[in-house]
């Protein structure tokens, strides 16, 4: 057996005066609340408040971090529960035991990831497993953490006190009436704050399959007629409003590109209309032109109702057919598309909206040449503009290291939104933000240690990475 | 009051070890005379010699590192002392003390960026500030500043001498009659070298606003007929005849990419006469063909009369409209484009020029992902291409560690530009080149730490970096 | 002079308490076997197992890292013992030893260059010299040298055994008869396994000079009518059964793109036919969906027979016409393309053969932007997809170490590909791998240093790094 210890130090520098300041400046915000501004997951865990089902469905299949890698060493997905699509063809389904029997068996494969960082923390923080997992012990441990997760203190609302989280933020579709969120609030017995965000990006795109549908589900929701774009518009600014009241701070948009530049109104209404009758005369052109367009009225009611706006292009969904045809979407395969752009294309939204001052735009990136290249120049003019924290595929030690060298030196702090942990996995979000607050640590020790900012300085900066600068970024 | 004292060791490793080294390499050129082959201050400031009339009209409105950083926080650009353009409406004018003033309370703000190291380091070494400017001691060091303005020490030609610059190169329009070189040069009393570098892209676009009226004056300026594109080129040749004979040793050109693809003379001919009759009907694929073949002849003038070609592409000039109505260019809003190419668009002119003996092409970038792509592998393959030090966005301390680990794999040191500083500010320019020096230091002591280098090579490596690199690189 | 004395810890990290960890690592893979996946030594220099003639001949000449670096300082190629082409004018030819002075009194040039280390390492090492070259002993260096290379135990087969290569692949044209290999092979006095590598994207661009010609004889060769794209596709098959059958396991393919969507039967019958008739003919468009095809068409086969498929898109050859038409290829004016993207290019290829068992595909590059954006996330997911380690102008020190932060994140260690050096300079092999074997001690002892992974497992990865890993990467 090998011991699972997650050593004190861990990810703090190697350098022993480095070290002595980043402890100083990690035991500062160590026990920090977690502001988790952005994630993935469901508010109606917390209602509901039961047991966690089972280990495997709690700590590996839902997790497209842990199924990718496994999958890229050989394990297909059946095997870690992942369910086939109805009519995909039958799939034996793997028991929890067996899957972390798999898991388990593979646990040399996350050497030096962040997926084992989360994992191995998360298995002695949260359950008190102290030896690391193994094909020997792997029944074991399932056993144990089974029976862990039967415990009261295990149940959703105990682990969202234990992991003193204070504000998560959620992923909603605008049709969803946020029933949940409204129970949590009126819920005395609850205390945390649990808040919606905003996600319309499936409205975007006219020749997207299904978007006909889903265009009118909104205005039944909305009670407006959204068989006009205006109508759309109105649906959305309706939905934002009912999203305001229950209360969310943020919207989040994930778009191919970051394309801006709108059409006028009759151009946007025709194709509009047009994609509603026969979605197949829809050129790619029109497409995007009408994606674009729905960014920057995006924009424009963001600069109105003062919800921040989290934008993220660059990922293409989906990149092996086969897999999404058997498994679905978010199965490991979707993957950062080739280098993106930012500056030229945000250029219409922020020449009409980027000095406005209810405006807000947090640029996350999966491509890192953005960070000096155009993510920290656009925050260091723009009021409006933040620099999003390293998101996904970097969400890494040593991206966020990139990260904060590539941006501290153009904008500074101030202008970076914070550490979002963007999971599913809710067990994992301590381990994530513990990730991210030694990592910032460590980079603020090296500035010590250099004389390029003051220890007092470096200290305030910590408190503030978790606290302040998340707060005012996203208007919490 | 937090105390202002910049550490000797600032910015040199954390590692005992490497300090050490570093500290020897450091305290070889820290007072080595400055080389400053690329920069834009005025050289009339040296003719009149006359006191600088405010603090914030030295430190703080003219330098756009500063406007940017304190606009991307909300603070108007107004209240930074920056005029808005005829026209654009009236503005409060914000007195001096009332600008130092919204510097100091924002001072936190540049915290980790390298305008803060400039300031702080300009601050204490040439006004003799002890403390960091703060809301609360604002209007002091506003009284201190100014009176040590009106000293006699601190005037432009004094403060040359005190920073030891021995050649200072500005940046000129080709009809400058360079009356200002002239004057230093024949003033006996000022033994200091300040040389003009030629800039002509103003001249490249013939679809640019007021290309016509420039290329006219050009020609009354060098007395040649410029109603065609031979004529053109004759008098740009001229020019730099005129520059030669007034020190220059080096052009400098910024477009908007590296395309050297040349048209044959008529096509050129044909654009260059419909440009001046209707430049309306100039298409923007011939304006960019014109373009390109524009930074050709250029190159084909630098390998006849041997001035070093400066080329910067990929910058996008004046991206917020709106502040580019109301205040003008250079105030903050131009960014860096989407990811940049030269391999590709420098094959025409580097296949025509690239072994000429008197060409040399010295490539600047703000796409760091070019330095280890595409422009070290040009400068190690080339006689004349040299890799240009991280410039503007990327002038930072952790990017030219970058700039260094990504060019000397490939190149080493020889064929990499030296340190240019490219300010507009007069007194950060020691500051700069001493924020450079320490971290080369910190560079080459990490190789011989390593023992990738001796000890005896690095210190023969630092002092070439400010001294025969530069020299040999821009023939000063 | 100047001691020339390899440092026993050079490369490892600085930081004591890391160096401790990086020797004890590194003293385990020191002198482990070599594994050399990919290179370009000639299988027949075994087989003759002459004395090397001349030091210039095997050292300078041969070696492009090495002739780009002279001539981007100003040394003429002909200086370099290079050969004008047949008809491109006579060159007075230099002799070994005015090469080998050209090279001493230009060695600084190298400074802080992998060129320079590998050189040093090679010249102490297998050459026993302990002086830096330098104009003064260049004489006495080059007849030590060349005295050197007169012994017996300076061979070929006597370098082989000292330098402990276990396995060597070279690459090959699809037409050769592979006699070298087999000789090798039959050879009971030769226990080393020399293995050929498939090399075969001549024969994809239909635009190309002398397609016509590689094609028909491709034909002779295998005896296959190649008049028709099925029965190029067929003699290719036949040909890789020929390599399998002389022990390879890989192939290696080089294309401008990463372009993977096939053309229907037809129309590539229809572009192949024509080509071979009137290749004028042949648009750019139609040669590059052929050249695609091609490459659909080498993974299918790749997936059918198992070989290794091995990629590098994203290279610009003879960048340099004049040096092209003087010299020919490979002299050093290869450079790197613009920003190439794999993620979408690849799809159809990884659509169709991206989950087969038998297809394996090892990526490359010379823009490390791909490795943390598109690399490592495909290799990621697909099981068959591995990261290539650095390569050509990124082999380098430093640029090894930022491959390593850059895939280790997302993939860690086991779908990397481990070293490959990539060579045509035979005395060069120890000293490649010994400077990827330090630096990856390096990296792993940061790990262990800040407690990211155990020493334990530390000392698990480095040895399978040299080890289990490109045996199983490249189906040793």
């Amino acid at each position: 057996m090998t011991s699972l210890a997650p050593h004190p130090d861990r990810l703090l520098p190697a350098d022993p005066a480095e070290l002595r300041i980043a402890r100083e400046l990690y035991a500062e915000v160590a026990d920090a609340p977690i502001l988790s501004p952005h994630g993935h997951v469901d508010a109606g865990l917390l209602v509901a408040d039961e047991a966690f089902a089972d280990p495997a469905a709690l700590l590996v299949t839902p997790d497209h971090y842990v199924l990718r890698l496994l999958h890229a060493v050989g394990v297909p997905l059946e095997s870690l529960g992942v369910r086939p699509t109805p009519g995909a063809g039958a799939a034996e389904p793997s028991s929890g035991r067996e899957i972390w029997r798999t898991l388990a068996s593979h646990w040399h494969t996350f050497l030096g990831t962040p997926v084992r960082y989360w994992f191995e923390t998360e298995l002695h923080d949260v359950f008190g497993l102290t030896e690391q997992p193994s094909a020997e012990n792997a029944d074991e441990q399932y056993d144990a953490l089974a029976a862990a997760l039967a415990r009261p203190e295990m149940r959703p609302r105990a682990l969202f006190d234990r992991f003193r989280i204070e504000v998560l933020a959620t992923t909603d579709d605008p049709v969803s009436d946020l029933s949940a969120h409204a129970a949590l609030r009126d819920d005395p017995s609850f205390t945390g704050r649990v808040v919606p965000t905003f996600r319309a990006d499936r409205y975007f795109d006219p020749s997207s399959a299904g978007w006909a549908e889903a265009v009118a589900r909104l205005g039944e929701v909305a009670g407006v007629d959204t068989s006009t774009h205006a109508g759309l518009l109105d649906a959305l600014r309706a939905r934002r409003e009912h999203f305001l009241r229950h209360g969310a701070t943020a919207t989040d948009t994930g778009v191919p590109d970051a394309g801006s530049e709108p059409l006028d109104a009759a151009a946007a209404e025709a194709i509009h209309v047009r994609a509603l009758r026969d979605p197949a005369s829809i050129s790619p052109a029109e497409a995007v032109a009408y994606r674009h367009t729905m960014l920057f009225q995006s924009a424009a009611m963001a600069a109105d109702d003062g919800l921040v706006m989290q934008l993220h292009p660059g990922v293409l969904r989906n990149h092996h057919r086969p897999t999404f045809e058997r498994f679905g979407p978010d199965t490991g395969h979707d993957l950062p598309l080739v280098s993106s752009t930012y500056t030229e294309p945000l250029r219409p939204m922020l020449e009409a909206f980027g000095t406005q001052p209810r405006f807000r735009l947090v640029l996350f990136t999966v491509d890192e040449t953005l960070f000096s290249r155009e993510i920290a120049p656009l925050a260091g003019f723009y009021p409006s503009v933040y620099a999003g924290a390293p998101w996904w595929f970097i969400d890494t030690p040593s991206a966020i290291r990139r990260y904060r060298e590539a941006v501290t030196d153009s904008v500074g702090f101030t202008k970076t939104s914070g550490f979002i942990d963007d999971t599913r996995a809710f067990c994992s979000i301590p381990a994530r933000h513990d990730m991210s607050r030694r990592v910032d640590a460590g980079y603020l020790a090296s500035l010590v240690a250099t004389h390029q900012i003051s220890e007092d300085d470096a200290l305030r900066v910590a408190r503030d990475l978790v606290d302040a600068i998340p707060r005012a970024t996203f208007r919490l």
